[in-house]
C-alpha cells in the first residue's frame, strides 16, 4: 500500500534520526492529532516498568491525548529518578514545540535497558520532528520505532458508523521479548471515529486480548510494552449503536491481529508462523494454557524449525501444561494431516505428509483434547539458529 | 576414577548393543543386586507418563527390587496398550533370566517418543546382558543410557554408619528436556547401606528436591523421568541413629548434586554452567520462583552464551516472575563483580569486569532482593547455536 493508505483524518506524523540508535537510522517518531483525541492504553504487567510506561499511564489516565513521541535505541528502563525526569522533560519539550499541555503527550521508548537517555539529542531533534509532521508520515514513524525488527509493521482498516466511513491505522514494533500474557510491544493506533473513552478502552482491551495476548516468540516480556490508541472524532459520526460498537471492536481486532501476526512472523530469527489451536477443552482457560505451553516449548519450536512432526514433544508439552487431560483422547493435526489419534502416532506415512506441510512458512497445529467444547489458539514461531545469534550479539 | 571406584558391594551391572539406537552404540543396561534390595523412586509429574514409568511405579510400590533394566533409543512413551505390554514383557524376560520375580524388576526407557519397542531386539539381548554382569559394570551401564548426552555421568561417595563404611554410587543421563520441577531424567543410585523403606524414600525425596529439582536446561520436562535407588543392606550396619540418617541424606545429596550439575553442564549445546542465586527474599518460594524465571529466560541464557552482563534482561525476568519485588532494592553480582546497585547499572567499568568473569565456564549470578532473609538457587546453562542444531535435527 502507498503511504496515503495509512493516513487518518486529522493525524500527522514524522520521524528523524536523533542519533539514539547506533546504526544511525530513524529513531525518534512523533504522531500528532490536530484535535484533542480520546486516549486509551494497555501497559506491560512486568513489575519492572520503564519510566515512559509509568509516565504515560499517568497521562492517559487523564483522558485526552494530543501526541505520542516514541524513540528506539534506548528503553529508558531501570534508570531511576533520572529516567522519570527525562521522560517528563521529553513530554514537556514536545508539548512546548506543539503548543499543547505536557499531560496530553504519551512517551514511549524501546531499546537497551539501563542506559541513561541522551537528552541533548532528544532536545535537538524535537524542532525537526515537529517541522516534518505530515499526514503521510505514519509509515515513517513505524520505521523509527524498530529495534531488532526486520520490517516496519503497519495496518489500516475501515469501518462504518452513522453512515460515515472511519479508519483505524496501527503501527507496531516487536520481535523478541514477546510473551503471551502482556501488552508485549509498542503499538500505536489512530482512528478518526468519535467514540467515548469507556468504549474506546473496552474495545482496545478486547482486541488486545484476542491478538497481542495470543502471540509468543520467546516467553520473555518487556519492561516497556504498551498499546495506545487515539480517537480524534473527525469522521463526523454520531453516538455509536451497539452494533456499531461491535463493528469497531472487530475493526480494532483486525488491525491488532495484522500487527500481532507480523510481530511473530518477524520473531527474532523466525522462519515460520504457526497457529497452535487447542480444542475440545473443558474450559477456555485450559485451552489457552495448553496452547501456550506447546507454543512456548523450545523442543516444539526447534522441531518446527527442523520441519519435524515430532508429536512426542507436543504430547510431552501438553502433559506438563497442568491442565486436566487424558493422554489416550488426544488427536493432533498439522493443517489437515492427522499425526496423532487417541494419543498414539499414525505412522510414517502420516508423518511424511506432515513434514511436507511443515516446509510451508505458515501452517496450523491443531490439538483436540476431546473433553469438552472450548477452544483457544496462539500464534508462535520456530526457534532458529538466528534467534541465538541475534540475542547473543545484541549489545556487542 | 577407575571402574572399581563405582563398584558397590553386592551389585553387578552390564551393558550391550541391542540395536535400539541408530548409531549402534550401547543401548541396553542391567543392574542387579545379589540380595533383594529396598527400593524407592521419584517419577515424572508430566501427565503423559511413558509405559515404563507406570509399570515401575507399580513395582517399586511393593518395596523390594532386584534389578533395573534400562534402554536408550526408544522412550516407549505414547505407545498405548502395546507399550504397557512390552514393558511388562521386558520385566518378565529379565526376571526369568535372573531367576527373580517380575515385580522386583524396574524398567526404564529414554529416547524417541511414540515408537513401538522392537521386542525382538530386547529379547535377543537379555541373555547376553545377564551373562556380562560384573561388579565393575556400572560405568558401562551409564554409557548405555545416554541419548544426546556427550559424556556418561557417574558419581560415588561414601558414608559411615555403626562403624561401617557404606557407599552410594549413582549414574544418570539427561541433557535436554531438563526442567526445574520434576525428577527430570534417568538416575539410578545403588547403596549397600541397610536402611528401611520409609527412610530411604524420605532421604531420596529430600536429596532430589535439593539437586535435580534445582536444575534447568530448557524448561521442558519428559514423559520418562525417574530417579530410583536400591539399598541392599550389605554394608553390615545396624539401625540408623538420627545423625546417621542425616549423614545418609547428605551423601545422597552429594551424589545427586554431582549428577545434576553434570546434566546441566552437558545441557544440549551448553558451554557454561551458571548458578543463579536469589537471596533477600520474603520467603523461600519467592526466591526459588525468581531464580527459576531468570534461569529459564531465553534472553538471559543467550546473554550468558554471548558473555554479555545484560542485567536489563535479568531485571525484566525478575519483573515478570510474579514475585513481590521492588525494582529499586535490587543488587546483582556476577561472581563478586557487582553490576546492579539499587536497581540501576553500575556502569561500563563494572560491566567490562563482569564480562571477563563470564568468559569462565562456571560462575555464579547472585541477585539480592533486599526484602527478607530467604534464599534459593538453581543451576542453569547458556543457550547456544548447538541447542538449536541438536534439537532441530534430533530425529532426522
Amino acid at each position: 500500500m502507498k503511504d496515503e493508505a495509512y493516513a487518518v483524518h486529522g493525524f500527522r506524523a514524522s520521524a528523524v534520526c536523533a542519533g539514539l540508535k547506533k546504526d544511525g537510522g530513524l529513531d525518534l517518531a512523533l504522531i500528532y492529532s490536530d484535535k484533542e483525541a480520546v486516549g486509551a492504553g494497555v501497559f506491560t504487567r512486568n513489575r519492572v516498568k520503564a519510566a515512559p510506561v509509568l509516565v504515560s499511564q499517568e497521562h492517559i489516565q487523564q483522558g485526552l491525548i494530543r501526541a505520542i513521541v516514541a524513540n528506539s535505541g534506548n528503553a529508558n528502563a531501570c534508570t531511576g529518578d533520572k529516567g522519570l525526569m527525562d521522560t517528563r522533560k521529553t513530554a514537556a519539550l514536545v508539548a512546548q514545540a506543539l503548543g499543547v499541555r505536557p499531560e496530553t503527550v504519551v512517551v514511549a521508548s524501546t531499546g537497551v535497558i539501563g542506559l541513561p537517555m541522551d537528552m541533548d539529542k532528544v532536545n535537538k531533534a524535537i524542532p525537526q520532528l515537529v517541522e516534518h509532521l505530515s499526514p503521510k508520515g505514519i509509515p515513517e514513524a513505524a520505521k523509527a520505532i524498530m529495534t531488532t525488527d526486520t520490517f516496519p509493521k503497519t495496518s489500516a482498516r475501515t469501518g462504518r458508523a452513522s453512515g460515515k466511513t472511519y479508519k483505524v491505522v496501527g503501527i507496531a514494533k516487536g520481535a523478541g521479548m514477546i510473551m503471551p500474557d502482556m501488552a508485549t510491544m509498542l503499538c500505536f493506533m489512530f482512528t478518526d471515529l468519535e467514540v467515548d473513552r469507556d468504549t474506546l478502552f473496552e474495545s482496545l482491551s478486547w482486541a488486545v486480548d484476542r491478538t497481542f495476548n495470543r502471540i509468543t516468540v520467546d516467553g520473555d516480556t518487556s519492561t516497556n510494552d504498551m498499546v495506545v490508541i487515539m480517537a480524534n472524532g473527525m469522521a463526523g459520526n454520531g453516538p455509536l449503536t451497539p452494533s456499531e460498537k461491535e463493528g469497531f471492536r472487530h475493526v480494532l481486532e483486525e488491525v491488532a491481529g495484522d500487527l500481532a501476526r507480523m510481530i511473530v512472523q518477524d520473531g527474532e530469527g523466525a522462519t515460520k508462523l504457526v497457529q497452535v489451536c487447542v480444542r475440545g477443552a473443558l474450559d477456555k482457560e485450559s485451552a489457552l494454557q495448553a496452547a501456550r505451553t506447546v507454543a512456548n516449548s523450545l523442543l516444539v519450536k526447534t522441531a518446527f524449525y527442523g520441519n519435524d512432526p515430532n508429536w512426542g514433544r507436543i504430547m510431552a508439552a501438553l502433559g506438563r501444561s497442568r491442565i486436566d487431560m487424558e493422554e489416550r483422547s488426544i488427536d493432533i493435526w498439522i493443517d489437515d494431516v492427522q499425526i496423532v489419534s487417541g494419543g498414539q502416532g499414525r505412522g510414517k506415512d502420516a508423518e511424511e505428509r506432515a513434514a511436507k506441510v511443515m516446509e510451508k512458512e505458515n501452517y496450523r497445529l491443531t490439538i483436540d483434547l476431546n473433553q469438552g467444547d472450548h477452544e483457544d489458539s496462539v500464534w508462535t514461531c520456530d526457534l532458529s539458529h538466528d534467534y541465538v545469534r541475534i540475542n547473543a550479539e545484541y549489545r556487542t
